[in-house]
């Protein structure tokens, strides 16, 4: 071989070489992309804070450790409140919360976390991933520059701990209620003054006083935080929360730069989390409201059925009025409520007729 | 530089290449494994058919080509009802189907599609992903070397076609009417006779009366087979299905082959395309349900509610004696009878008791 040919030789290789360096950091064991996760929940809590980690968990596995995402519990970082800006500003690549606790700055996200007397988990996902919504979502919050995904769903709520009876709506005047988004414009509206709370600070305030009551989840997490040992009475339903949806949030320039392949695991992952959520509060939350009940002497009761009825009327008119507020509001209200009225529709000849079948009252 | 010099360079660039090679081929747009999907639908089948379709997208797109998944209609291949043979044998890495097609082979299975009053498409979930449903499932499937995952959900099926009015259980009798698995069990109590036909069968065997009643699944795939064509009434609600899950069946030794982050994604591909099959079904299934009314004059009626409560009596004497007919059934209905037990209490209070106030009856 004479030296030209060994240098031409050479010259191949090293493009064929360079070429190939991409692939190799790609497959390479250590993180490409050291990802972090903020979140509102207490680290490791029960469901949320569970539910953040099995989201980072799935990334992490699924990319063969090409993404590593690391969870902080809230004010581990940033405070519980403020994962949004945190994603928002790149400080995290990722967040974790629900829409109603950052209304302030994008209103329209709380049509995404929970509407009074809206829709159901399963009904969430069919409106966010097949009925449109998932669009006016990512719409809503890429001013942000945040790309959001259902990132859990706890189903139905429960509608709240007391220290007195609720037996008609009157009784609603004058209470302190930690309850946010919507549902807390709801209250209001019947009287009552709705007080916006993370999760941790929720036992604290109703043990001392600061709050006469509160909602929390349901029952699995509401035993975690021992809400029972300061309020004695446990209503249902939650109609201020009838499938609250949690978000995943992203940082779109971190997103952008990810090959497709991990695009698509980061999105599937938020998919496997959102219905990893349910399931587990699906198979958890009737042991720990036996337990409330039998080890713990909460008192559980339905809400009188004209409550709840007076209570739909506030909520139809005081959803309605919020999203006039601003334009996004009115496009993602629109959308919400065709789908709501359809839903209702399919669901009284089908979840709704097999249950009431199946376990009649 | 010396020659010596360029051939060493040359030697080291070499190894580095050589060692480059493999990802390279990891990385390559050639599938380092190409896996068969079999499924018991009619290719593209809305809902179904592009079901297994998803599926099999989703692992194509995650895992970046590695694996390159092709997806099978019925009779493409192999039969409709012969996908779980296929994927046993190996003749197919995956397969898309329903549990009770092959009760023949493995009775266990049908409590994993769909039980008479049993379990919703969310508390299926809950019972499979997080209440010990699919460590059963998969013991019940291991010895055909096949490792099922759910893999789509119907929701509540609709009760079925008819030509004549239900009014009384007596009108079931003597009714020849195709219905799957355990539904079918059931049907036989009441008198009628059960026909197992896969999807694609149905319309032309109502239509020819060799059968003279079916149920499918619901509004917007029972459109798109036309039944209305070849009968009248549609009843509801689906009590033989309340949330039928679809499965996912894997080869063992072509998923033992694969490494660790290819099975993450392939099982993680089930679990979202699971998610997204229920979320179409919601968002589609009432704009099917009011064409069927207006456009194609259906006769909508909901079972009454003494034939519900009857046939829930049937169904449960009939589910627990068929569960008695091997161990591995009986272990599985032991199973599935305590998670439906607490879900019933629980969604007494949450899913059905909100469903009730949001819609009164």
């Amino acid at each position: 071989m004479q030296l030209k040919d060994v240098i031409k030789k050479l010259a191949l290789i090293t493009t064929v070489a360079s070429v190939l360096f991409t692939p190799l950091i790609v497959q390479a064991a250590s993180a490409e992309y050291k990802w972090k996760m903020v979140t509102t929940w207490p680290k490791n809590f029960p469901g949320l804070g569970t539910g953040a980690n099995d989201l980072a968990n799935q990334i992490n596995e699924m990319s063969n450790g090409r993404i590593q995402v690391k969870v902080y519990g809230a004010k581990e970082l940033v405070g519980a409140l403020e994962v949004f800006d945190a994603v928002s500003r790149g400080t995290a690549e990722m967040g974790h919360g629900a829409g109603y606790y950052w209304k302030g700055k994008v209103p329209a996200g709380q049509f995404f976390a929970a509407v009074p007397f809206g829709l159901t988990a399963q009904e969430m996902n069919g409106w966010i991933y097949s009925g449109g919504g998932l669009e006016l979502w990512q719409e809503a919050y890429a001013p942000f520059g945040i790309i959001p995904m259902p990132g859990g769903n706890t189903g139905v709520q429960m509608g709240g701990w007391f220290n007195k009876e609720i037996k008609t709506l009157d009784d609603l005047k004058g209470l302190k209620m930690r309850i946010p988004g919507l549902g807390g414009e709801v209250l209001k509206r019947a009287g009552g003054t709705p007080v916006l709370l993370p999760g941790g600070e929720i036992f604290p305030a109703l043990q001392s006083g600061a709050i006469d009551a509160t909602e929390w989840v349901g029952p699995y997490n509401d035993m975690a935080f021992g809400l029972y040992k300061a309020a004695k009475y446990y209503y249902y339903p939650g109609w201020h929360e009838p499938g609250t949806t949690l978000e995943a949030l992203i940082n779109k320039k971190a997103f952008d730069k990810l090959p497709k392949d991990l695009q698509a695991i980061v999105l599937n992952a938020t998919k496997v989390a959102n219905s990893n959520m349910l399931a587990e509060y699906t198979a958890r939350n009737n042991a720990a409201l036996q337990s409330l009940i039998t080890d713990h002497k909460v008192k559980l009761l339905p809400y009188p059925a004209e409550v709840l009825s007076q209570l739909k009327t506030l909520s139809d008119e005081v959803v309605a009025e919020e999203a006039q507020k601003d334009e996004m509001s009115k496009k993602v209200y629109a959308s919400y409520i065709a789908f709501r009225d359809q839903a209702v529709d399919w669901h009284a000849v089908s979840e709704q007729a097999y249950l009431n079948a199946r376990n009649p009252e």
